[in-house]
């Protein structure tokens, strides 16, 4: 079974939506990555830190899923990393409301010996430097990297981000920040000056309106699945992330074919993630209701066309 | 062959983007419509209204795709419809800067006799009561009947609205439009509130993010095709309209099967149209290039995914 390192965020969460509101849930990208991992055949462990005050019920959780947390620091006297946001009404748009780094603003990441060996390494959301000290950590680079950051780290941090981007394998990012850190509207022009920058591969999210990959001249496009109530898009970006890798992990195979399939099974998770809050409906999944829902995608996507 | 009556607008645009500005071109739902539509094995003709100052060169150029142009009466003291509008940067949203009716805005539609027995028939985007009248010059009720409509007859005509789309088969709006029509968010919510005003199949155009097609309990997704420049987005929707019935009367089969590859060949076309100003794109396309392109689409969409 292939070994997959998540290095990411393990955090307290309190969402605001239009249906309901939450305080202080399990959340995080190494969460929400891990979760969806969790439903491939794979190895996996996270390298992150959290405060005293995380339950220790929040492992156990984890560990129900065989994630190893054994690369979860914990600072026993400092505090989990906290978001607060809330989401406009069409669920498109979310303002934070509070941001406590805590015990994350000092993180040094160790990945435990156990996985210095990993061939498949997901670099979720964090601070540039901090994803690179983990490739950094890996003696033998892995078959596949892939990273996800965000604008923020556009904005405050781009020389540490453009080393570690060209670092990777695999960028995952949404529309707009392909925008920003491309400097290009068309998404097929970003594309190719991200490329440029590193990644062979690009994977563009576009949230409801589905996800594009990328790999120089070809493209592969999933759909979000349509449905009748998006409850809570926390974690949903993360959760696509970690049903691409841990897709790719599982088969072995990193030819486009596979990452097309990759592209679905990480759509597939994302929109279960969202259907209840935070990371409820990652906890409790069923092989059955993932198949059925694969199944979907395909009638939604799939058709018999001649080429005359 | 199918005979493939289209209604709707035949006009001047007048066209600003990023990329430059035209000044009175051939324009229209009804134009695009039939160009696009032209592109497939039917007999299509127009029922439109124009005035003396259209030029009969625009006729030929519609002849020359064997539209046929007797349904469209000329008003020799009457100016035709005018629409200037004005894209923003982003090529998503557009400002109206002027409307002229003009000869549209007594418009008492003929259908001629030659295509009263028209098996398909397309309702481009128009006063509903012109859409209406059209209905009832034809004697044996076609076999489809597609509508397509906006936010402005939503408006100001929304009885008049709500009885001709009791009418049809299909109705093609817009994402906003459907939310607005059905005052449900969720577009699969909207979808089967608009099933329920009389449309067996909505489809809902998304521009650069795609189509989705709903039957009831089933739906398929189309994406527009990622480019590398989007030079001007007028008539996409009428293109993709005119792609879909044309597909449809071409195929003379109404499974949903064949619905889904309507769809790609209305995508497939409307890729094609935005690449130029106006009309331009559609007047001069081959054979070699819409084939080409729908491989490009296959490529774009298709995977293979083991359901286990």
């Amino acid at each position: 079974m292939s070994k997959l390192l998540i290095v990411g965020t393990v955090a307290f969460d309190a969402i605001e939506t239009p249906f309901g509101s939450t305080d202080k849930i399990l959340g995080g990208a190494a969460t929400y990555i891990s979760l969806a991992a969790s439903y491939c055949d794979v190895t996996s462990g996270i390298v992150s830190v959290v405060g005293g005050d995380f339950p220790k019920e929040f492992f156990k959780e984890l560990n129900q899923k065989n994630i190893d947390t054994s690369g979860i620091e914990i600072i026993e006297d400092g505090k989990t990393f906290y978001w607060h946001g809330k989401y406009h009404n069409d669920l498109n748009k979310r303002d934070t409301l509070t941001t406590q780094l805590n015990v994350l603003a000092d993180f040094k990441p160790k990945v435990p010996k156990k996985f210095q060996d990993s061939e498949f390494l997901m670099l979720g959301n964090l601070h540039p430097s901090v994803q690179m000290e983990v490739i950094r950590q890996i003696p033998k680079r892995p078959k596949l990297v892939a990273l996800d950051t965000m604008n923020y780290w556009m904005d405050n941090t781009w020389d540490e981000l453009m080393e570690v981007v060209a670092k990777v394998d695999i960028i995952t990012i949404n529309d707009e920040e392909a925008r920003q850190m491309s400097g290009e509207h068309s998404l097929v022009k970003a594309a190719q000056k991200i490329h440029k920058m590193g990644p062979q591969y690009v994977v563009i999210k576009k949230g409801e309106n589905g996800a594009l990959l990328f790999n120089n001249g070809d493209a592969f496009f999933a759909p979000a699945l349509p449905l009748e109530e998006v409850f809570d898009p926390t974690g949903a970006g993360d959760t696509f992330a970690g049903g691409f890798i841990g897709h790719m992990a599982d088969a072995r195979d990193i030819s486009f074919d596979s990452m097309k399939r990759a592209v679905i099974a990480g759509s597939n998770l994302a929109s279960f993630c969202v259907e209840k809050f935070g990371t409820e409906r990652m906890l409790n999944l069923t092989k059955e209701e993932i198949v059925n829902r694969l199944y979907q995608f395909k009638q939604l996507t799939q058709f018999d066309i001649e080429l005359r």
